[in-house]
């Protein structure tokens, strides 16, 4: 597919950031491929130039970015060596090989938060049930264990309240590379996300900081901004997330999430792609975390992060009982006709994430209640 | 292409209406087709499922709308007796054909419009120089001239001074199937144009009314909702784009271009499809146009034609002498973070519609200034 003079940006997977991506690259005129591993994957269904392989398939890999001006990503999980490889053949990989480690292995990403000064959870790693004991005693219980690598979504994370537990967990069997690392639980008041993107040639912008309701470890609802958090406690979550951004050297979109405990933030995870947390921005902010992703791994100016409403709320569509989410529509539409939709085109499972809804406004309470409406009827845990 | 349960909607045609229609179909999770009369047309390069083949043949429009639960339209070419033996094996075809030849054929829609007592400019069916002159006794010099069929962009439109330039242009061949039309040229203030959406079911919505501006015969700036018009007229204005809706029973989005002589509204044209004076709804209303026609055809819930900002101001990019239109991004980019910018894939040619920019606010002036440098700058006007 000729671009008429327009880039080429490949992106590895083909879920739903990849989809997503898709309505931005149409707008701009840039050319977009993704690789996914099945036709009918969520990206493969809406884009035109869609490669067929593995994310962990060298060749696969190769043959994908053969007239790709950029490569990116959907997810974490391309083996460093294999994206050493395109590099080593001239592809432009953004974020590239060693700024994306940081996503793929939280002890790296502990270490390098904590030489560059971030404020983060106290953190050791540990080999054996005794470690996590003696860690114990400086951090107190219950302590986090996650696996360093291939967690996600609350998969990997385990909390634990003894000695007993800890020795459960560590004989859980760990992926190949992976350590465990033990972090001490902060009591938190509320779970926030920063945004940032950066291009290659230095450029930033930060994005309104969002609070981000967890359940079972999977981020369920999204209030932008977030509601009463004072001014200089959102400048000093950008601040972090800038700073993470230009010491790490990240191209594209960094979602930095964080815990506040009343009193300071402590980061806690972070991710080198737009990012559910940012999934607001579609409607929400003047600039898309999807368009401005796409802007920065393009190397082109920036668009304004701004908010064009006083608050965004964002639910995810867990799924549930019912497979037909279309069969939703006439009721959630018609009462709310403000709403707006993204189903991903993924297959119904329960828990799995298979759509979100937006809602704008300046009633927070007004907006959750509106949301949660929608996404219960879409899962069939409501029925009027 | 399986869809997950939910309908697919194919557009006939592949321009830059069907690219924009994309965004909303993903997020929708709706099926999309498109037929496309080559593989690199502008809707073509950015949807999955192309159907190849011409709008004007039937076997191709069969091909085509095998598997689509609706077919709608890109443009009004489709000759009226395929879109019938369409609907006669079974096929949703919204608008359905009656409709939509109101904007296939200019004497058939100034006769509807006539008979339900809609505003127009006087008109009369005229076949030889000497009835022209006979309509300028009563509607005065100039008169404009109209083929009734296959015009479009200010093409198949003259305005004549005299009998002499009459002579001239009754002397063009008329495609087949068209006649002359003479209409009165309204000596107006401000052309207005007014968008609804309107189901199968009957619920209809009104976009604001907003300004346009042409430019040789083609739109090139809308402000919405129309500067300084006053709430009565546009009222009066929305009430009969949504009676034209309703009596000519249009399915999907109408656009209804006026006159406005500042005392009266006249209607000028319809477009039964997203149109160019609604690009601005993209990011300046709840639910765009494109989606809105979608929402439409489909018989769901229409979507709030709420506007966003106060003003929202649209400028279309047209081709100039430099091909390359992507080499323009740094510069426009940079100097404007807030600018939307919708290339359409198309290939550069002097004064062909390539793109659009919209920019929100509350300055009118300050809004135009913006869109139109960038406008500007894309093709090559200015450089800097």
């Amino acid at each position: 597919m000729d671009t008429g003079g327009a880039p080429r940006v490949g992106i590895v997977g083909g879920g739903q950031l990849a989809r997503m991506s898709a309505a931005p690259a149409a707008a701009l005129g840039i050319g977009l491929r993704v690789l996914a591993a099945a036709p009918d994957e969520s990206a493969a269904q809406v884009i035109r130039d869609v490669s067929i392989g593995r994310h962990d398939d060298l060749a696969a890999l190769l043959r994908f970015a053969d007239g790709c001006d950029v490569v990116t990503f959907d997810h974490e999980h391309v083996p460093p060596i294999h994206l050493e490889q395109l590099e080593s053949r001239g592809i432009a990989v953004r974020p590239g090989p060693s700024a994306l480690f940081h996503a793929q292995d939280k002890i790296h990403m502990r270490q390098a938060l904590t030489d560059i000064g971030v404020p983060c959870p106290r953190w050791r790693v540990v080999t054996a049930p005794g470690e996590v004991a003696d860690f114990a005693d400086e951090a107190g219980w219950p302590v986090v264990l996650k696996t360093s690598r291939g967690g996600y979504d609350g998969r990997g994370v385990w909390v634990v309240e003894s000695v007993q537990q800890a020795v459960d967990v560590l004989a859980v069997p760990l992926a190949p590379g992976a350590q465990w690392l033990a972090e001490e639980r902060i009591d938190f008041v509320q779970e926030l996300s920063a945004q940032v993107a950066r291009s290659p040639h230095g450029q930033a912008v930060a994005y309104p900081v969002v609070r981000t309701l967890q359940a079972d470890g999977i981020c369920s609802e999204v209030i932008a901004p977030a509601p009463g958090l004072a001014s200089a406690r959102a400048v000093a979550a950008q601040e972090i997330a800038l700073r993470i951004a230009r010491d790490l050297n990240v191209t594209g979109m960094l979602a930095v999430e964080m815990f506040d405990d009343g009193y300071d933030l402590f980061v806690n995870e972070l991710a080198m792609r737009p990012h559910n947390s940012g999934h607001w921005s579609i409607e929400g902010a003047r600039t898309s975390q999807f368009e401005n992703h796409l802007r920065a791994v393009l190397d082109l100016p920036l668009g304004a992060p701004t908010a064009v409403a006083p608050y965004a709320v964002m639910v995810n569509i867990l799924g549930g009982d019912v497979g037909d989410l279309y069969s939703a529509y006439r009721h959630v539409l018609a009462r709310d006709p403000g709403l707006k939709v993204h189903l991903y085109g993924k297959a119904v499972r329960p828990g799995r994430k298979v759509g979100h809804v937006t809602v704008l406004g300046d009633d927070v309470e007004g907006l959750l209640a509106r949301g949660r409406h929608a996404a219960d009827y879409f899962a069939g845990v409501i029925d009027e």
